[in-house]
């Protein structure tokens, strides 16, 4: 534990270290960064985290961070909203989204059950996705979850859930990345893109 | 460029994207990790910021960050007062305090001659040390700064203005670092480290 000269200078420091992937030598040099800087500069900074945090609202439909009740995919009448994209993350709807190959909405989770974070079932934000289906207004569900242990078992849940409906559900293909070498590709996911192969045709025509 | 959802969450992308060493990925994660946490969390975080950088001092005596007019280093006492160790910045001040091997006090410069940065000798903050060298109270000072282009420079601007006073100036020893093996060290340190050879004995009393 090192001795900072200064509390005010040790108590920023403690700030920056609580974030995710900043230790105690990078937070003191974005302190110190942080005093070079203007006061003006600075205060802002802090303002826009205190705006953030105290201002944001989440899509009443999708749950996606937006500022206002309905986010701008939810709101958009071009997309299609008889499909809906179940992702853990906003990363993840900002990830399909610079795809430009998806014209449905999404549906945000927040999470996906995780017992060993205390994430379970019931913390999903599943309600406006119930309330849609059972609207008749969806056709096709897909799920865009992790390949994890936890993401299965998401996907398993939100399947049980929605499976009397007359819905498609269906998950994103999984297979060896373009680009990839065989050799280099691990046997899971060799093995299931064999299993999952897809006609010759539909890759010509892309 | 991403396009996000919220002005707000780019905004605050934004902010945390300026700090060194922070792209706009890492960015979103922070963001994102702070929309998770409490509001009264986010709001101690903004504050802490803002707090830092309006109420910061630094040493009137060396120029250290303090909470006080002078700080702990320099209003200690049983510290020798004689004896003044040159370095760039506050980092450096802590790591050497970590080693427990020093017992003067510091005079912290703020910055190295770069032209490249359009820092020049006017920048360096030199004057309080200038007293106190003047008012005959040091004895030595020893350069700790890096060795580079810039470190040596600003090494010898201060040893020439310095040089007509009657005080020892040193600088810390380079060599091979200890634990290293000789063959990986680089030629300028070994060349070094054998050029300033101390005499074995004085290793023998450590």
């Amino acid at each position: 534990m090192q001795n900072y000269p200064s509390r005010l200078l040790e108590d920023a420091v403690n700030e920056f270290a609580k974030l995710p992937g900043i230790g105690r030598k990078t937070a003191l040099r974005l302190v110190l960064y942080l005093l070079k800087q203007d006061t003006e500069e600075v205060n802002h900074f802090g303002k826009t985290m205190i705006k953030l945090r105290n201002e944001i609202k989440y899509c009443t439909s999708c749950n996606n961070i937006s500022d206002t009740e309905v986010c701008n995919i939810c709101a958009d009448n071009s997309r299609d909203h008889s499909i809906i994209c179940i992702v853990e993350n906003i990363q993840d709807v900002l990830s399909i989204e610079n795809t430009q190959q998806y014209n449905g909405i999404y549906h945000v989770l927040g999470g996906i059950i995780s017992p060993m974070d205390g994430i379970g079932p019931g913390e999903l934000k599943l309600d406006t996705l119930e309330e849609k289906i059972s609207k008749a207004e969806v056709k096709e569900i897909i799920f865009a979850l992790s390949t994890t242990m936890e993401g299965d078992t998401t996907n398993f849940y939100i399947y049980k859930k929605f499976k009397m409906y007359p819905i498609k559900i269906s998950t994103i293909a999984r297979g060896v990345s373009i680009g990839d070498e065989l050799e280099y590709a691990d046997e899971i996911t060799l093995g299931r893109s064999i299993m999952n192969r897809t006609p010759f045709e539909t890759t010509l025509a892309k």
